[in-house]
């Protein structure tokens, strides 16, 4: 693909434009559902532009084109985007509706397609340019689409059965709970537009977009346990004619729209959610004359709250992916001595690990393998021009996880390519504090993610140091490895966490052209059995990641004996758990690499 | 007063009402201006109910009357108020809405003063009581003060100018900034109703309500720095005729009303902040036809961004309430042995000891004097029926504050009256460790009270244990003593912490029927000077309060060696800063209480 291409690409967009009185048209990065990851056909931001980062919006007008990143795609997107054509702005500094004023003094008309906008977005958007006099249209059929000629279609990917011995929850139950939350808010239906939500309720998995069994779809529930699912029968293997069960009808996805109309027309009190909804669905329901409710997706937290099997799952998920990281380290320390690893080559190797486990489907989302400087670019990807060697005297940073019938992982090591330096064992130190801070909580009934966020950062912030990401997501059980509604973050989040949520816990420090450094473990949310006399009923996690810290990279004198228990006790956990699953080799390392400490002190 | 007069009070309202036609009155616990402290006019709940307390709400039908009130009040509402008459309902978990839904399900109308809710509240209550057929009906003049024959009269205190020795900034500069803010937002004036921050913003107290020097008044500020103020002439001393300059006017509050409407027919974008406003203020700005901005009141965060003279002025004002703290806690210590001290005898002293400092004005809060089982009442206010001895084997808590004019102050201590039990330690050093943590972070700026308030928690978390009310509010400059924006708090808060702000670090413990601990110092934002090489600016606490915290109470092995220097380098600095400013009897016992933990590892 040549520069050229997306030039003459952008002209026939423009001219599309020109054909139907628009002054200009939004090509956000985003699918109908708004999901991470999506399919071919929605990568239209990519096929306009050549940008093929995750987050992202191009605006075309008829003189003028920009594309709008994050600060992360900075450098990407000038690498793949014609700086003759687009002018590269901020997502978040530079919004999108000042520079849109700055161009229409005189107001104007801005296409987009409504499909691929959320409520929110689009309520929040609006009032702003209609001060300025700038129509947002709404768009039938998407332009760039028009122009688009070999476009791929929409993906038809299996859909299969999600047995119950990896739910622990038949879907009649779950449709029933939530028909009784529909009950008791006093709403006749939701329109469910979230992929994983209806994986979720349905006991389905699929495989629509990369590295999340999706099944692209939506779905009305009602407050009866009925539910409208639509989707492309060919997608539905044969093994899902008894699956669904009586309450559950499966419907063309051209189907939608007159499903929503008839909500209308029986004047249902209709509920979305405006935060991941498209623009469509609001508009077709406001039309067909429904009462609209907004709420949270439901699905999202009963989702979060894995049941006993998932946990079980997760467990046993985590141990075959520790199997497979620790030959992959064991195997990585050979190499290095050997010579001549690079990064690719590393994230190979760690994939073929993972594919002897039992049960393993895909990667959870690309492997970040990050040696040296590559480390500090939080969401580096290795490509053919950034692939770099692991040197000694460099730290080497994997971030990784897979997909089991049975769990979702996601772990971060950090590991020493020959002998790092002091700063890098003091930082790498701190990170690993946060880590056990965070790790070791034990907290009130109620507590939100956003209140323990500070635990993990407060040993970095007391170097005058921190890291610009979250400290923990959710993840899912064979399901988005980022999922909500819980977040350990900096930024307020209103979700109490409870019982059975699953949460990533990775605090990092960054030097930018230096290095990176990153641990996390995943971990679940449990009731703490050991509650002190007089005290009230409590919640910790349980630490789910079985893979060993690198402790040639741990300063034992700014450890508290406190600490030094945990780090001995997760590896001797580390150790008793998967020595009986390695072959002797990879068993001996790994006693090596989880030596107590306490020999040491 | 006896519970016959309440009765009566309650069937003349119910006369007023049937006469104007309504079903229902609101009576909440408020005034005007939505302050914590009210004048003697707007008690109107006290005079209706009996009740007391500083927060709740009167609901008046033809047949059913109720209280709510949130669960501090509980017994004395029970205490105070007859239960013939009204029902008891949680301010919380029994809404209004639902009380009043259920108590007519035919629908009915509903009065309430229009100066006495705010917008907020107004807009959340009214379209759900609309939904039930329940009219909230806005009434002109307040049917209770129209049945309350001897009502006090609207207060009249002397407004007096604050010098610029104790602000350290002209009204003019602060006038020029907000009409700079104001202009920054496109909008032509604000209509002002908390009277600290137009006090603030005039450089002026007053003395309208207890405990705080406030003048009841509001204000309208324009973009071009003029400022009307509403306020009774008489009001005025002498000393404030040159005092204001030429960009303010002064005009009765009757006028108020004719101001608005100006507003509205000059067509000005008008700002109001809807949490605090009055809805009568927003009724008469609409119908005159401004356009409303909603914002916070813009001086809230000016106001609690301390100027460099503020700042030097709450440190004068903490020495000189420390040397009463240190006198009182001297002469606590022989009036147990001697026998005989009681709750309010010991309030008594520490407001004598308070008077004899330079610039005391007034007390910043009824202290909270509480011996026993009484700590463990966060609330808690003496009263002759449930004043308590100090007797051995107990603890005191004494939560106090002073209005200087230089500064107001906020300190607690907890005081073991002859032995303390192991658990009292225990918990005291919990409650210790959790105030160090809080008191010694170093954080990026950006950062929220929230984002915070665990480390305060987190060692009374890791023994089951948790405190339930806020760790942190804002304290004014010889204002109000509870102040925002920020807060120190589970429950989410988006204002970052600025330097100049002050706050209070006040973890507890509460052992129902045993005892209460608290131990609490107002601490300084300031920016943090040694920041670690590589990294970024960081942000700090300066402590304040200047009072020993009693060693008797602490359990020395629980506290890490940093821990136990941070007690010993505070106590150093009490003792250093305060043994020249004490008679030396006092001085020698401040010695001795202050003594290095160090000599006892």
């Amino acid at each position: 693909m040549t520069i050229d291409d997306h030039h003459s690409r952008l002209a026939a967009l423009r001219a599309e434009l020109a054909r139907r009185g628009l002054d200009g048209f939004l090509v956000p990065r985003s699918d109908e559902h708004q999901g991470e990851y999506v399919p071919a056909r929605a990568e239209r931001l990519a096929w306009l532009t050549g940008f093929t980062g995750s987050a992202g919006m191009a605006v075309v007008l008829t003189g003028r084109a920009a594309v709008f990143i994050d600060g992360r795609y900075t450098l990407q997107a000038r690498a793949e985007v014609s700086d003759r054509d687009y002018e590269f702005l901020h997502l978040v500094e530079d919004p999108l509706i000042s520079w849109l004023v700055a161009a229409f003094p005189c107001g104007g008309r801005v296409g987009f397609d409504p499909w691929l906008h959320t409520v929110n977005w689009w309520e929040k958007t609006r009032p702003k340019l209609a001060k300025a006099g700038i129509v947002l249209v709404a768009v039938g059929d998407n332009p760039l689409d028009a122009v688009w000629s070999n476009q791929p279609p929409p993906p038809l990917a299996q859909v299969r059965p999600h047995a119950l011995s990896f739910t622990g929850c038949p879907a009649e139950i779950k449709r029933a709970a939530l028909a009784e939350t529909l009950r008791a808010n006093r709403v006749g239906a939701v329109v469910l537009t979230q992929p994983d939500g209806i994986a979720w309720l349905l006991n389905i998995r699929g495989g629509d977009v990369p590295r999340t069994p999706l099944p692209l779809t939506f779905a009305i529930a009602f407050d009866d346990c009925r539910v409208e699912l639509f989707i492309d029968r060919c997608k539905l293997g044969p093994d899902l004619a008894g699956h669904f069960g009586p309450g559950v009808t499966v419907h063309p996805p051209q189907a939608l729209g007159a499903a929503l109309d008839r909500l209308g027309h029986e004047r249902l009190s209709v509920q979305i959610d405006a935060v991941t909804a498209a623009v469509w669905l609001l508009d077709r329901l406001v039309a067909a004359g429904a009462t609209i409710e907004r709420a949270t997706d439901p699905c999202a937290l009963p989702k979060a709250c894995k049941s006993a099997v998932e946990l079980e799952g997760a467990r046993a998920a985590h141990r075959r992916d520790g199997v497979a990281l620790v030959r992959f380290l064991h195997w990585l320390e050979g190499a290095v001595i050997r010579g001549g690893v690079n990064e690719s080559a590393a994230a190979e190797r760690l994939l073929d690990f993972r594919r002897e486990g039992e049960l393993f489907c895909d990667l959870s989302f690309d492997t970040i393998s990050a040696a040296g400087p590559n480390g500090a670019i939080v969401h580096y990807r290795v490509t053919a021009a950034s692939d770099r060697q692991l040197e000694p005297g460099s730290l080497y940073l994997v971030d990784s996880g897979g997909q089991y019938l049975d769990g979702t992982t996601d772990v971060t090591r950090t590991i020493a390519i020959g002998v790092p330096s002091a700063e890098m064992r003091v930082r790498f130190t701190l990170v690993l504090k946060g880590h056990i801070s965070l790790a070791t909580v034990r907290f009130p009934i109620g507590t939100t993610g956003s209140q323990l966020d500070v635990l993990a950062r407060r040993p970095l912030w007391d170097a005058s140091l921190d890291y610009d990401h979250g400290t923990g997501h959710g993840v899912g059980s064979y399901l988005s490895v980022h999922e909500g509604p819980q977040r350990i973050s900096k930024r307020p989040n209103q979700v109490a966490l409870r019982p059975g949520m699953i949460l990533s816990n990775e605090p990092g420090c960054y030097v930018p052209g230096a290095y990176g450094i990153r641990i996390e473990n995943l971990q679940a949310v449990r009731v703490c059995k050991a509650s002190a006399v007089g005290g009230q009923a409590m919640l910790e996690f349980e630490t789910l990641t079985l893979a060993p810290i690198d402790i040639a990279l741990v300063e034992y004198g700014l450890l508290s004996p406190t600490e030094r228990d945990w780090l001995d006790c997760y590896h001797r956990r580390v150790r008793e758990t998967l020595v009986p699953l390695l072959e002797p080799d990879a068993a001996a390392w790994l006693e090596t690499a989880t030596r107590a400490l306490g020999i040491r002190r």
